[in-house]
């Protein structure tokens, strides 16, 4: 018999989450059955979304996430034992599913399914620059900003998983690139390391004036991942005809939905610049994933997509690992190794 | 010799416009040369757009705008006495002009000409619903909204010129319509004249309650003529892949603009609802004006698109219609008859 652990939600998240809005309870796992399969969690992925979605799954569900985990036991063809499959079945160590009846959940419209084979890389990263937040900074950057060589991108959430690689997009697209993050560490990753022309330290620099500095002749994209003050000081600074997306709103997550935080209104800046501004979800292309996957996996073999995890060991860790990752602890995609 | 009266920019605006920000001059006017018409001002148009575009032009410039006039002179063979013209000539009473010279200034870039022939209608109309605010409502709303039949539109700013004939292209294209307006009589002219599904008072009601209760599907397409607190209301009750065509912010333009008012961020609500936010100004359509002029004229005949205005009498008085545009005293376009 099988117990698996798993991290129910005990109470909905009201402001900063706190320990006790999880509950960390075992599950005795019945034998399988026919066409079911039995897998155990290798990593679990912590993501920003998952503060604002869980105040939308009752009270005693599992904590919403995806995982890569590794097939145990198998009543069906298609999923033998050893291979590794991805998919959001929440917090959990264990997991027993019937691929041919998922149900997805509203939110999340991902089939669960095989993860594609890395080769030599890290399983880890179908969570990220091969997963979930790759295939964001792909569709969220080309599609919405539609970005053309000789323009100027700003990111904010830089360091971040989806942040850090939109930049690097930006590059391979033959676009200036400025990189909004919160620490000079995490700056001095993204000019040195992953080669974005600028970096902006938001909690010891003056964005506004350090952006017209570094480009005076105007943002013409800027991929928003965090909302309010920041956001708003970008958008004062676009160009005519200048491009949005919103992605993450990190800034207001932990915010009472009825109590969301205040910033300069954006309306004169949309008009008079002609700006547009779209928010996305990435299961928007789900039928393009193959796309996205093939194109950042060929980027990071000819080396021209880097990436950084920031790894958590344990399962019991994870609840830190979100927080931490809400707060920007972070830099690249944040993860938990079971 | 004929003596121009106009006004010319004493002080930029700041805050609410007054009185002494503008000068009452007279302009000796040369006689008119080889190619140059005389013409004299019939109707004068006051618009939103001009009190954050004043602030653009040195002092002792023309006030800006639009105007409808009759050459009384002429020196130009395409340009007989007698016939209307209509251009951003500015507030004036008499005007010389070289057709072939036209410069325009950087912000207004419809070349001026003669008013296309409008029957038996009043020539004023070549401001307003067969002028800008019909080229605004026609392009600004079908164009970034994309309408279609069986959704629910929002427009702010509802009884002005722009909001009024949104609403009924609305109705024309099946959608259900709801207006947000500043008095009854306005309200009760959308609904019962106009033809409007319902309106709300923004000045008595409580916008998001009243809202839920007559589009408890939730809103498809906002008509955005006012930013802020109303606008973000407005945007967090849209539906998935909501479209905001943002034409004004009419709440914000009396704002330093180093003072912008603060709104409820709307980061959450474009991601979360995959919303598209645009903001446009109508000379991106100049080469379609025919289009738009030619069905608006048709709608008209046909009784479909209604229209009101509120006819300022005298040159002198144009300040006070001005600034009581600003303030929604009027109900439909706004314009002075000279």
């Amino acid at each position: 018999m099988v117990v698996a652990k798993k991290f129910i939600i005990a109470k909905h998240f009201e402001g900063e989450p706190k320990p006790s809005d999880l509950k960390l309870v075992e599950e005795e796992l019945p034998p399988i059955k026919d066409g079911e399969i039995l897998f155990e969690t290798e990593y679990l992925s912590v993501d920003p979304y998952m503060r604002p979605y869980a105040v939308n799954f009752p009270i005693g569900s599992d904590m919403c996430g995806c995982q890569i985990a590794k097939i145990i036991e198998s009543k069906h063809d298609k999923f033998p034992v050893g291979k590794r499959i991805r998919g959001y079945y929440g917090w959990r160590t264990h997991t027993i599913f019937n691929p041919d009846k998922w149900n997805p959940p509203g939110l999340l419209k991902e089939k669960p399914g095989l993860l594609p084979d890395l080769g030599d890389l890290s399983p880890s990263l179908g969570l990220g620059v091969l997963g979930m937040t790759g295939d964001t900074a792909y569709f969220g950057f080309l599609e919405i900003c539609q970005p053309k060589s000789g323009e100027t991108l700003v990111v904010s959430g830089a360091a971040g998983a989806v942040g850090s690689h939109v930049g690097q997009i930006g590059k391979i697209k033959g676009l200036k690139v400025i990189g909004i993050a919160g620490s000079d560490e995490k700056c001095s990753w993204l000019v040195k390391e992953l080669g974005f022309d600028h970096a902006i330290n938001y909690k010891t620099e003056d964005v506004a004036a350090a952006l017209k500095k570094v480009a005076p002749d105007g943002i013409d994209c800027y991929f928003d991942n965090v909302g309010g003050d920041i956001s708003s000081t970008v958008i004062y600074q676009m160009n005519n005809m200048g491009r949005v997306s919103v992605c993450g709103s990190i800034s207001s997550y932990n915010s009472d939905p009825e109590n969301i935080p205040r910033s300069k209104i954006l309306q004169p800046a949309l008009i008079f610049k002609q700006i547009k501004m779209e928010g996305f979800l990435v299961p928007r292309w789900t039928d393009r994933l193959d796309e996205s996957f093939t194109q950042n996996k060929k980027w990071i073999r000819e080396g021209k997509i880097k990436y950084r995890e920031t790894v958590t060991e344990g399962f019991e860790n994870i609840f830190q690992a979100f927080t931490g990752m809400l707060k920007g602890e972070n830099t690249g995609k944040a993860v938990v190794k079971v």
